[in-house]
């Protein structure tokens, strides 16, 4: 008999009903980000946690979080409420409050990925990035220990990116493979996170941000393995960006497509 | 003294605060879509509208909207809560609701585009489209009475879309001008509403779609005039389909850019 170890991701986003509607949880600093605290969709992730207890669907299907306050290593709550139940899908709501304030407000329309059918066109391509073995590790020879994100989550790019090396005049762009670092393999639920689990590539612009809102599309349950991403700012202005986000799974397929709205931080 | 008429838009978009956060609305059948009801946007424009009344900032810089039951002609409720209130931002969410039933579900972050500063970016172009009135008029010799929102708002093409005339096997894209029918400019409350009063581009492909989920990001005031318009659909599979939308003003500068995400309805 084997007993399996739960992955990180698991243990470290868990939810525990305290009541109809509510959770309590632990928010660590085990997957800080390039600004000192939790990264924004380790926060998500607890939200739906939370929320696919109470879903009669399995796969989030599209998920919008308006990041409100930073939200910080401790205690947390989540209060959830179910919107509509329908029969191909069922929209909630979920905020996770610290200090009695909401910090992360999460909308989620749930569904069953593999019932759809209908017309198909894909019209773009997984990033041409070769064997991952072949690629540097981001995190290899990287001195930032507060960035414990690179603890959790493990990048494969063909070379490292200018802005980890010098001020950058670089475009807002990367295209990289991503898995969890223990070898768990993602799932829908875990897809919004990772989604967020880059540095903002405006950083290739010398600039800082703070997500103020995050969409995400869950589009298909990924293979096992690693996943394909493509990160990209195309409009950056008046002290906001956005950043587009693409996940590919291991077989070549879209998995994943997030937008986000950044703040920029100078 | 001149009394300007006000324009349709304002005064079809009402809502009268009743009590605290609860305002009343009459949904009009005068912004009909392709699927025989209100447009989604125009239903998505009442909770902005009571929303924009308790926010003390002017522009709508990011609006998420589920979309959870069709919204019909007649009475609505709009309930408003304000979930934070900061310096720079401050974000709530509004539902709309018929006959006890939340229909939309909207959260937003309000700020003022006038403030922002920082880098600057735009790797994009408006659609080379040539001046409108030398273009198409979409409704021009349309026979469909039931698609009121023809009535108010008013298109500009190089050529009619395909899917007008025959069961398409296009491409889901479109370029176009857009404006109100009656003369109003548009505005940063209601660019969130334009950016869904455009046939879901999948109709290309014979499909009709029910807008799910729809975010807009609003990036700048528009300038006076015609706004030139791009939708796309690039990942169609699974019985759901994701839409980009693109506006910029009439003098070329991006002023609002949506996703959204679509069931296929066969």
């Amino acid at each position: 008999m084997t007993v399996s170890t739960p992955h990180a991701f698991d243990l470290e986003t868990r939810v525990e009903a305290v009541a109809s509607n509510r959770y309590g949880a632990t928010v660590t600093d085990r997957w800080n980000a390039l600004n000192g605290g939790p990264n924004g969709g380790y926060a998500l992730a607890f939200c739906l946690r939370a929320l696919s207890n109470e879903m009669p669907f399995p796969d989030p299907l599209v998920v919008s979080a308006s990041f409100m306050r930073p939200v910080e290593k401790g205690q947390a709550e989540i209060h959830t409420e179910m919107l509509r139940t329908g029969r191909r899908m069922a929209t909630g709501e979920a905020q996770l409050i610290q200090g009695g304030k909401p910090a992360v407000h999460t909308v989620a329309s749930f569904a069953d990925l593999e019932l759809g059918q209908g017309p198909s066109l894909v019209n773009g391509e997984p990033p041409a990035l070769g064997p991952p073995d072949d690629l540097v590790d981001l995190a290899e020879g990287l001195s930032m220990p507060e960035l414990t994100l690179l603890d959790r989550v493990e990048y494969r790019m063909t070379h490292k990116p200018d802005w980890l090396t010098a001020n950058s005049d670089g475009d807002p762009k990367a295209e990289f493979w991503m898995r969890f670092k223990d070898g768990r393999d993602a799932d829908t639920l875990s897809l919004p996170m990772l989604a967020d689990a880059f540095a903002p590539v405006v950083v290739a612009m010398g600039a800082l941000s703070f997500t103020v809102q995050l969409t995400a599309h869950v589009r298909a349950r990924p293979a096992p393995g690693w996943l394909a991403c493509r990160a990209e700012s195309r409009f950056v202005f008046g002290g906001y960006h956005e950043e587009d986000f693409e996940i590919w799974d291991s077989e070549g397929k879209l998995v994943a497509q997030s937008r986000q709205l950044g703040l920029i931080r100078s």
